[in-house]
């Protein structure tokens, strides 16, 4: 059972982010990994498709014997985490917003101004303004959305001048205007462009979700005994639309390790058929 | 029956660059125009998510009494115009591709070089050039997709530094290497972003499928005597998410004109669950 793999999942490639602190921190885990990124952005969809999309993915991943789901999406986060615990009560399931929350809460007080930037979806659903102020309700928490971050970071554009400027474009006046300090990246695909922000915004202090989400992943597997004692040596990526961008990230990540990776392109039709399995 | 509305659909904005041809040679036509807003871009999604999206709208709009569907999308016209004329064999139905394809192969030989640009799915299908090569077997074709154009307009990032840069992006080997002197814009959004491909590459020749799409409607209603003889005062736009930019740019088209502007965002839960009313 404890050496049974985790599974991953994102709308696109975002969800890749948490991966390099996972190694760090758990090294003998395995991850069964799934970026729909045929259809992905997911952040400006109707709720029922995001739902829907959700479901499907679970159900994939729980049918390849998964010990646990982490749900490595702020947007699927936001709106369907506890639609899945409820659908499926026996496995754990981790979502990505509730971990940074607390660090949030935990690590600053009401002299920060603090920015949350993310997707339409997640910006909508107020998720982290009511997570955080569960906590702490005495911050100072603004947010905005970042519509094209995502789609530009899923078609590779990002060392590049389009994306400095469609980084001013969103964040210059939200930053200026209300004296952000701190930043929470509300979006996993955001630490890919984690340096193009810094480099625009020195001495911004920076959250990552998906560096924070990691220690709740070892406390959950810790408090069921479901830690991996045993090396292992071949992780698996599925894609629903296996993009090269998709296979260079994961080979920059695995790139100087001795793991094995196994890319697998996903029928979008079968999945949309597919029957649940747990 | 020659009064009712003509159906106006596209998986977001883009099919409104249609309308000002339409009022120019039809000026009798009303309009019901229906943009998936809160579910675009469709251009990288799987095809049975877009057939099954189509279906939806075809049904609400034949709903309200339209009395000729126009697909104002590419990516759809490639891949559901013949899963649509079969479901609905009872109304007219128009795709943009065809009369564009005529068009090019009609007016063109093969002293020049012809760039198609759209969607990944449009251009994956390679509906265009099978279109075109099937009216003039002797014509160059070149085709590119241009996946991040639809999202940066669509949040209405167009006179814009950030647009210049992507439109270069895409586009300036592809011109130059391949010496393309005529352009197709294969997605009725590029049309908003035909200025921008104008300053950049100057004697370039456009090719505009939303304007060669009015002939094609024109013809079809003059041989079933559908055109109206009435003048009208209102057209309708529904959006399924009804965003500022949609709002303003339908401002922009009627402005000048004394035609009432009705919109309405329409609930996707209710789409997602509607029931087909031919």
């Amino acid at each position: 059972m404890k050496n049974r793999p985790i599974g991953f999942f994102d709308s696109g490639l975002g969800g890749l982010t948490c991966i390099p602190h996972l190694m760090q921190e758990l090294p003998n885990e395995r991850i069964i990994y799934f970026g729909d990124t045929a259809r992905t952005p997911y952040g400006s969809k109707a709720i029922s498709t995001i739902r829907n999309f959700s479901y499907q993915i679970a159900d994939f991943l729980i049918h390849n014997d998964v010990k646990m789901l982490v749900i490595a999406c702020n947007t699927i986060t936001s709106t369907c985490l506890y639609d899945l615990k409820e659908k499926y009560p026996h496995i754990p399931i981790i979502g990505i917003i509730d971990p940074a929350s607390k660090k949030v809460a935990d690590s600053l007080d009401s002299s920060h101004h603090i920015g949350i930037i993310g997707t339409k979806v997640t910006i909508n659903h107020k998720t982290y303004i009511d997570s955080i102020l569960s906590y702490n309700s005495n911050l100072n928490l603004y947010d905005k959305p970042c519509p094209i971050f995502v789609p530009l970071i899923e078609e590779g554009i990002i060392n590049n001048e389009i994306m400095n400027l469609s980084v001013k474009y969103y964040l210059d006046d939200f930053i200026f205007s209300n004296q952000i300090d701190t930043l929470v990246l509300g979006c996993t695909h955001y630490p890919l462009i984690r340096k193009n922000i810094e480099y625009l915004y020195p001495g911004l202090k920076i959250i990552d979700p998906s560096q924070e989400i990691i220690a709740s992943i070892k406390k959950a597997l810790t408090s069921r005994k479901l830690l991996s004692d045993m090396p292992y040596f071949e992780n698996t990526f599925y894609a629903s639309d296996l993009s090269e961008n998709f296979i260079n990230m994961i080979d920059a990540i695995f790139g100087n390790t001795n793991v094995k990776v196994v890319f697998k392109n996903f029928d979008l039709e079968e999945l949309e058929h597919s029957k649940a399995a747990d």
